[in-house]
Parts: C-alpha cells; sequence; structure tokens
C-alpha cells in the first residue's frame, strides 16, 4: 500500500482522499495546500492522516504524489517536484487541460519523465473547497490519462489502480486529443453558457429575463455556477483547443442563423432531428456496458 | 363551472385537462385533435372527458376553448374559431410565441377579439404527445397571458383562475417583451444547444467526444432532446426576437473570444464572475417568494 500525497486540497484532491480511504488503497494520506485554513479542515474531519506545511515536504515523504490543484499551477508544481533529488517515485495530476503539463515534462530528462502519468477525472460539481468533498464523486465516472511513450508502465498500472479503487473507469489517450474533446464537451459549453448569463445580466430587462427563466434555462447555464477562477485558468491553459471548437461552433451557428433568417423550415427540422437523435443516442450509450477499449 | 375544450391535446393539453379535472375546476372536459389516436388515448386514460371528431364542433360546445395545438398551428386555428357565429364565451391558448397570434386578432372586430386571452404556460418537458400528460406539469410554474388594451377584463379573471387552478402563478405582460424574454432564456438557448450537438455529432472524432462527455454536456444539451418539428416551429414563429437575441450572444462572444485569443485573464475572470453572481441570484430568487407584481 502506497502513502498518498495529495498536493492541493480542494473538492477534488479532498474526494479523491475520502474515496482512497474509503477503499482502503493507502497506508497514509497526506496533504498540502497554500492555505493552511483547507489543512485544518482536512484534518478536523478526517479527510487526510496529515498536513505538510511545504510542498516539498510532502513529496518526500509519500510513494504516489497527486498534483490536484488549479490547472495553471500544476505545471509549476510539477516542476519543483521534478527537481527534487528525492521527489517521489510517482507523480500524477488532475489537471483538465494536460498539453501545458506535457511540456514541463519535456524539459527534464526520460528518468524523470517516466514517473509522471497526467491525469484527468471527468468529475466536477459547481462546489468547490475541501469541505465540498464527496467520497462518490468519481464512481462510475471516467478518468483519462494521458502518458507519454516513455512513460513507465508500472506508473501507469499503479495510476490506474488508485482511480479504479475510486469506482472509475480509466482509459488512456493522446494528450492533444484529450485537450480537443474537452475543448468541445466541456470547456466550449462552458463559455457559451457564462457568456450567454453574462450577457443577459447585462440587458436592459435583465430582471424579467431571470424571472421568466424556466427549468431549460436551469440546466443550459448550470455549469455557469462553476468556480470563475477555475475556468479562466482552463480557458487560457486550453487557449488554442478552445479556439478550434468555437470556430466549429460558429459555423454551424452561421448556417443555423441563415436558416432562420430565411425561414427555412427542412433546415432547421434536419437540424435539430440530427442533433436529437445525437443526444438521445449519447444518453443510451452513456447507460450501456463498459466498451471494450477501456482499461 | 365552464364546459373547457382542449384543441390539440398533446403534452401540454392533456396535462392541462388532469390538473382542470384535480381541481374540479370544469364542469366537463372535451378535446379535439388532428390525430384521433390522441382522443383515443386521452379518452381511455380518462385525461378527457369527450372526444369532437371537429374543431368547430368543439367550440361550439364549450364555453371556455384552449388552443393548445403546435405554435404555428394555433393561428390557423384561432382564426376558424373566431369566423364561428357560434363560437365559444371565451378563448385563449398556449403558444410559446405571441405576436403571430395578436396579428391573428387584429383581422377581427374589436368585440370578438375581446374574448381572446393570449397565453403560454413557462412549462414544458423534451416528452411529448398526451400519453406524457402530468398532473402536476404547472404546479409552482409561471403562466404569462399577453392581453391586450381590448381583452375584456372578465375574461382575463376566467384565464386567470384557470391556471390559478392548475397551481401555476400567473402574471401579464406585453406581447413583443414576452416574446423578447422567451427568445433570450428560452429559444436562444435551445438554438445553441441543438447547434452545439449536431456540431459534435459531425465532427470526425464524435465518438471519442460524446464518449467522455460528462454531466456539465448532459445539463447544458438536455433542450438539445426536444421535439424538432415543435422547436422548428418556434424558431420560425419567433425569428425577429431570436435573431435579435442571437445577435445580442454574438456580440458578447466576440468579446470573450478575444480575451481568449489576447490571454486576457481578468476580462475572462470578470465575465466569469459576472454571471455566476447572475446566475446564483437567478436561483435565490426562483426559491424565494412571490413578487407583489404577480397577479
Amino acid at each position: 500500500m502506497p502513502r498518498v500525497g495529495i498536493a492541493g486540497l480542494g473538492m477534488i484532491g479532498g474526494s479523491l482522499a475520502l474515496a482512497l480511504r474509503d477503499a482502503g488503497f493507502a497506508k497514509e494520506i497526506g496533504a498540502w495546500d497554500p492555505d493552511p485554513e483547507a489543512l485544518r479542515s482536512g484534518l478536523g474531519t478526517g479527510v487526510i492522516d496529515r498536513a505538510a506545511d511545504a510542498l516539498e515536504a510532502l513529496a518526500a515523504s509519500v510513494d504516489l504524489l497527486v498534483l490536484a490543484a488549479p490547472t495553471l499551477a500544476c505545471d509549476d508544481l510539477l516542476r519543483r517536484v521534478l527537481r527534487m533529488p528525492d521527489g517521489p517515485q510517482l507523480v500524477t495530476d488532475v489537471a483538465s487541460v494536460k498539453a501545458p503539463l506535457c511540456r514541463v515534462l519535456d524539459e527534464f530528462d526520460d528518468d524523470v519523465a517516466q514517473r509522471v502519468v497526467p491525469g484527468h477525472p471527468i468529475a466536477g460539481s459547481e462546489r468547490s473547497g475541501v469541505a465540498a468533498a464527496d467520497r462518490g464523486l468519481f464512481r462510475d465516472h471516467r478518468v483519462i490519462l494521458t502518458p507519454r511513450p516513455l512513460t513507465a508502465a508500472t506508473a501507469i498500472d499503479v495510476v490506474t489502480s488508485m482511480w479504479k479503487a475510486t469506482g472509475a473507469r480509466v482509459s488512456t489517450m493522446d494528450t492533444d486529443e484529450h485537450d480537443a474533446v474537452l475543448a468541445a464537451t466541456s470547456h466550449l459549453p462552458h463559455v457559451l453558457a457564462y457568456t450567454l448569463v453574462d450577457g443577459l445580466a447585462q440587458a436592459p430587462t435583465s430582471d424579467d429575463i431571470f424571472r421568466y427563466a424556466a427549468g431549460g434555462f436551469r440546466d443550459f447555464t448550470r455549469v455557469a455556477s462553476s468556480d470563475p477562477v477555475m475556468w479562466r485558468d482552463i480557458s487560457l491553459a486550453n487557449g488554442p483547443a478552445l479556439l478550434a471548437a468555437l470556430n466549429d461552433f460558429e459555423t454551424h451557428l452561421a448556417k443555423l442563423r441563415r436558416a432562420i433568417e430565411d425561414g427555412d423550415a427542412q433546415a432547421l427540422e434536419n437540424t435539430f432531428r440530427a442533433a436529437k437523435a445525437a443526444r438521445d443516442g449519447y444518453l443510451a450509450r452513456q447507460s450501456a456496458e463498459l466498451t471494450p477499449q477501456e482499461v
């Protein structure tokens, strides 16, 4: 059983700690966070066993270090940990964007970089902070690992076991494909929802607009209640893929705008039918069995 | 107690019939639908008391007629009913767009048009058909009436009572304001969600895209599982207001795109913060008490 360290004790890090504790995966779970209050809360509620007062102190005393800090912060934390002569055997992370982390790995020799398995649990909530930790957060959710050709197979195995212990379904994917897929299904919807709500809030009739908004609006905009700083960082970290997804979306939106302008009933119906079929199919597949591609 | 007629027995008409029956509001509930199967189902499940074989036959035998047909069909139904010499005392409707219906009223003399109270229950579901009727559909949901200056006060009173009997909160609003508010909070989100899903379904990596889509995507795109024909009609009926809402949205989206391109962290954070505050405030108000403006 490894000693696990969690660098960054927020909602994700706290949820991971609780799930690993339930599964009996770790010998001990330590944590470090720049905010001492998060560590006090984590210790007080039994989320972690031990608090370290510095990243390096935590990293030197664990076998498996999980960087669970905000996306933009992970790069620097990884750099600091990989520069340590007595760093942990194994490092993984939970950042929502994988390309920047892979660029950090390029700065290091292969024998150092091979210990790192970039990862991303596709689970979240509009809540944040260790007080929002949820032991079931990862159950039946997907975790994508984006190992590189040089990543040690044993490192991938251990990180896979860790996530499976939380009840998650683990897959591997190419770094750029990960960032493109997440831009399309997660980062772009966040940007669109934030944009819509911010725009409506600035409208002269915004009081009425929000008063008469119904369930569809509430669901459509749920992601706009997410942590603004986290999504600022994700938008910056995944800028190129996000702009590519936005370009595609705007091309399709321009077509639909023309159909509305032209009163083109058939074009509107075709688009809406195709979208409904795709979404209904997605829901059906979601509830179906795991596919053989998965680890 | 009025005899109520429902012209168009789908999910909305069926839910209204069930709710009025529970409330003991109607002496009798009759219905007409171009699809005989809908009427058979409505009779068989006790949703309605009586089926009429023609719109005019229903209209001649009720005190209060509710047009619950698809948005584009309501105009023609209203025209037919108002041309009857022995038509009902009172007519209302449930169409999602109010301007086209008001234009029909302009074709008639004031003493005919004054019997009509345009209305719109802001309640729905991605399900459709009378089999999806739900007796609690309108409870605590808003209904907007858009009477005109000449509309008879007693007519407004009766239609208000009908909707209150279903548990709904009834407000009145100007026709154009209604269509603009609904374009912003409902019609535009549908168009955006349909566009996103249709675009992703056409992407070369669409299998992976949908496989790794998480909860945020599911909520954001829920409205894209709505009835394509209904939303085709709404997009056509409310074209001008929808395009105006789309223009506003695209102006805001262009600003956010520039912020991503420029790596402007502050602009991104400001937008996301403002949107989160607006949405959190909207949720808080939604769960708060009724405002005094309401009827």
